[in-house]
């Protein structure tokens, strides 16, 4: 028997809407696991026992640094920020005692950078649990992926009959936007012995009361900066003097946004941010872009990767400019193994809420979750990656966008299931 | 005979350099002049009694308001900015109470949004007077500009003999850069009455001790906001549910920055600044960009301005995003008068500083004076815009730019030697 | 017992490739494709009889004429050119008296405007049988599609044993290249008492002794032609009274070459021709473009064609140019039914030559045969598509593409199994 | 005394107008040019005698036999043929036997690649001289050029009193067009010995009745040619395995169109022709752009040329596609002599149909008689370009061009005037 029901989920969850970080600078959010799986009596690993920093993608310092400084000012203490160190998200390894596989369930953690809608009949508004920090949104259902997971984790410690074997570890990562936290989680090692790995995602577009068991074709992505440096000079006086760092970047950007398709599978090209220029009236000296690619699988992603980059390298030619390109994240496609599709499809049928458990469905977009599971397959292990529905208010990265609350327990039973099957 | 030498003016003019604003936030500056004027015992106009509001342009009110709060910081009392109100600069009519023409002359105090060099052989480093407002810095001679025009006042009330005549109006324009100050200076009303108006420049690629009576192509201007508004998406799963304003925005570049040039007469166009997205996988739902186009004269500056927007507003058809521009400043070209063009050139061979009186030059770029030469020309008036010749140690609007303080005394006199001229 | 072997299929195969021609010029093979079915004995019926001219599309005047003087200089008579009339193609109609199903076999007739390779290792050079029509190459297969449709044809007059009931009709499809001869054979109504419909394709890089029986990804597609009329202007002394059309076209294209992938399937875009411009020193005033677009299903391909079209008038709006737009060509995707794809599995997998029968493939590409089959869908028919591999040379539409004729006895052998399967 | 008068210069101008040539195929012209001056008495020479072939450019050898058979079929005989070999164009040489000055004076010949209209109203079709050669147009007034040349020779050989001394060198230049002509008859070596050089323009734009006896701004300009080669693959297939020459060629067309101006002087740039891709669904392989630069000097020519041929290869290596580069035309620009500019001013105030002789205008266009006047300048002769005024129907290269025929003789006075002042 457990204590947890979906009402304490809500309550974990709206707790972590309320206060939403993006990748790499959840420092509150970070220190709310550590406080509360500690408290439950888990061990907790923290910064460089989960991150291995040379690999971490994607983490811009001064970020970063202004949310320690905004964690300071809500109250986490300095003996906590001194844990998290440069690193944020945690892990629980919780050791049965008992012989037995090794199991890894991943949750997100971070936010998106979006505005949340200020419409009075948005239920966080309604409710009372709203974003308070300006521009940064839950709106992607990584609040209710923390919730789910601290459910589990005081699921673990409550669970007896029958009593877990072997090991769970439970990751709590950071930076799953932009696919840059999973890279240096694989690479810290804490996977190398996981015989099955699972995580999940609420929403996706499907409603509640469906759950699809193997999500197909992921897309392999890559992310990255392009920054163009040129040469100021006065728009009026010397226009030929300059070497002109946004006309460059908005070259490149009709160029890379017109990468052909690919024969072999789907392909996905865009150029998400730019900013260039100093001044109305001086050639302006340098432009960054925020790019990322996307294939159906490694190679095509290579593929796409290698085109943008040829484009990029000629534009920066032709304009005589130089270019800086700097990798900011990454996944890949995966297959999903039959013996877990099983084990999930079996638990969900189990469930009284779950109306229908569908086969699969094209999920079309990117999860660094991949890199985790591609850590796991190549000794071996075996991985699920399901989508739990939830009617949403709106798209994933919108504004209005709000999870289905109700669908909480869903995830969570369908993670316990799994360890019950799995571990039992 | 005058107090004022060399020394007072490099004085004033290292005050104006070491906290520099930019245009519509020039509060520090502007209390200054009003304290040293006023001091001198000068009736100074601020605010509304100077600028039309109806059209002031290029007005940030967040910038406005950054700026007020740090000139508060800066010691400015409550009174002063209360004065000055919503509208920085300030005017001094100085009425010598005998019959005489109406002389206005033309002082500009705004900066530029340029970070100042931390080389420490530049010479305001060296001195102590570098910029103390991080990402701003005098580096286009308005503090220069500033100083001389506080020369000017005060020779006004130490002249005797022989004693002037008329009305001398000293105008110190805020937003110069950007061609915003002038036109609501103009529409004020306050140069309805002026028979003469004389204004000047610092640098200019024209060496010290050399100056340039008569400047020719002051080109028409416009600068434009250009506003996209389209629809998010998240580029993975949905690329084609977007409405691309940063694809829109560049292609808008591409096509504004190929305007063909004009069989009649010199034309320029920029796009200076470039903000998109909001996201590096979101369909970008915004763009923002700052143009501007020069043209000869009106004629061709009219068909840049027009050919720009037809281009604007045919890409957000074919992206299906919303488009909105704004005017955010704007100069005009001008026919120096022969009168005035003659006395610039008497005077200035009187200097013994001076050892070379152009005729003319090519100015290739703009200035919002034009607009009150305009005003004044409108009427009948007589108008020179000159350049005072000075060593710069880089070209305008850049980081290592500096004058060659020697010559701000040439700008004095050249000043002063018109008003002897004209309204003695 | 037929008399057909691969011999007679190889002779007439290398007759219609002796003498390419493209869309709606077919008059030699049309010609030649009547004379062989009449002295065969069969009903031929040929231009209004098959094609309804309301829906002929990328019909070229001036190649069709040109096309029908090189046929009479070939020897076509005055008589058989009278017959042809406007419209190549043609149509046996083969009733055998009996009751039963009618069943009609596309089989495709027109070249590619590809120049034959002059290496002396390709066959055609080898055998004395390349290309005597300059920038004409069958580089497609059709002449093997046409030589194996004159087999089926005389394999039903000799057909005894068991004798063939219903009715069946051979369709001779001229200007499948640019998907454009299918729509107006579909709207003349030939197909409406279709009850079985099938066609297939040699090559598609699938090897010798493979035949996959229904591939799958047909791409909708439609062609446009678009033309920019600007207005010229001497380039050197009045660039800005002219209207740029080849800048309009060369932005359109890099606009509709950056269209948006598409959440929902795949998606395709070409800018395949482009002319513009009268001199080097001219404003250029006018451009041609031809282009393509494709889509996994209609209203993917719906979404892509406007698409296009709104930036293509975008950009006519950003210019100040006129644009026309034409359709060129459609062809739609299609669900190959059940009845028809087990009756192509059986037949093939019984023929010797055969060693491999694949269920399916991604087609990825667009033939206008769709449109014959949506018309006999529409009304309840069954329709196959199949594929006949056919180790070749070189890809599609390139100059040293060459069947291996072996497979044209394959191609047959399909056809009249069907037809034995079907109609006995 | 001489027997010309206008009603002679418009009889030859007319015959020219019949059937115009455009550049290194004026063959007709040629011969007929010769013809008429042997028939005078003048010694003329051809081909390499007037033409280093080492310099030629832009001379397509295609258009060149195809204009030499449409000689032939003219009723050119063979023995003029020959004589003109592959060098169109000639030169007559009138030595006087008397000491004297050498001076030269180019009539340039070709017509442009412009349909004439077929209005009714326009004077060549009222009057029955329209071009018979489909496709071109003497729409730049070479025809009134090369029959004023004519009249000056028939001049020279009626001219006694006072006899002229010297030599005087008559220069029928091919190929002005597209400036190609004047580089390789200025190699020859043929103004080696000249002292005057002086040459003119009809039109321009300039009312009958004016002269302009030395215009300004003749740009410097360079006409290249790029190729892009790259890679055909099926559109739909395999978008990817292509490399798209077309898609290049649009961006080098976008690149090089937002070419920056110059702050220095005046530039001009023009993709004037493009033709590109071998069908609507292949991605394209070739493409061919027609471009030219100018600038107010050498030097901005040059920054332009340097500027456009860097976007060029940036372009290629964007889209991993060849591009091959070549020059096809070159002028300079030019500074008229104080001497020659006297004696044309001279010369003209005493025509009574001058109504008036202006000292300058901006030519704004490009010539390559100034790279004969650069040869000329370059050992110290003097020269002069001058503009003959005449009412034009529309502007030059238009459809509707026409001269003021009135104004022939004009030309043909100023010409003799100038050899009575030099040479007498």
């Amino acid at each position: 028997m457990t204590t947890i029901d979906n009402q304490t989920l809500v309550k974990w969850r709206r707790e972590f809407h309320r206060y939403p970080e993006t990748g790499w600078g959840e420092f509150v959010t970070t220190a709310k696991l550590i406080e509360t799986l500690e408290a439950m009596g888990h061990r907790v690993l923290t910064g460089t026992q989960v991150i291995n920093p040379g690999f971490v993608r994607g983490r811009n310092p001064g970020v970063v640094e202004k949310a320690r400084l905004a964690a300071k000012a809500q109250g986490v203490s300095d003996a906590l920020l001194a844990r998290i160190g440069e690193y944020t998200g945690c892990a629980v390894v919780f050791d049965t005692g008992r012989p037995g596989p090794t199991v890894a369930l991943r949750f997100d953690i971070d936010c998106v950078s979006v505005q949340e809608t200020a419409l009075a009949e948005h239920v966080p508004n309604q409710q009372g649990f709203g974003s308070t920090n300006p521009g940064y949104m839950h709106a992607c259902g990584h609040d209710g992926h923390a919730a789910i997971g601290l459910g589990v984790a005081r699921w673990l410690m409550e669970n007896q009959d029958p009593p877990l074997r072997g090991i769970v570890k439970l990751i709590f990562q950071p930076a799953e936007e932009g696919v840059r936290g999973a890279r240096p989680i694989a690479e810290s090692g804490i996977l190398d012995d996981v015989d099955y790995f699972a995580c999940g995602h609420l929403g996706c577009d499907i409603p509640s009361g469906v759950v699809v068991a193997a999500p197909e074709r992921y897309l392999s992505t890559l992310k990255m900066d392009l920054r163009f440096k040129g040469k100021a000079a006065h728009a009026g006086m010397e226009p030929h003097a300059g070497k002109n760092a946004l006309l460059a970047a908005c070259n490149a950007t009709v160029q890379i946004m017109s990468l052909p398709t690919h024969g072999e599978g789907m392909t996905r090209v865009n150029v998400g941010v730019l900013k260039a220029g100093e001044g109305r009236n001086v050639i302006p000296s340098f432009a960054e872009m925020q790019i990322e690619v996307r294939g159906e699988n490694e190679k095509i992603n290579n593929y796409m990767t290698e085109e943008a980059l040829r484009r990029a390298h000629g534009v920066a030619q032709s304009f005589d400019v130089e270019l800086e390109t700097e990798v900011m994240g990454e996944a890949v496609d995966f297959v999903p193994d039959e013996e877990m599709t099983a084990y999930v499809t079996e638990v969900a049928r189990a469930l009284p809420a779950v109306k229908e458990v569908r086969r699969t469905m094209n999920f079309n977009g990117s999860d660094d979750a991949t890199l985790l599971i591609k850590r796991v397959q190549a000794h071996g292990g075996k991985a699920a990656y399901f989508v739990i529905g939830s009617d949403i208010k709106a798209g994933h990265h919108q504004a209005e966008f709000d999870i289905d609350e109700s669908q909480l327990f869903t995830g969570f039973a369908i993670f316990t299931g799994l360890l019950k099957r799995l571990s039992a």
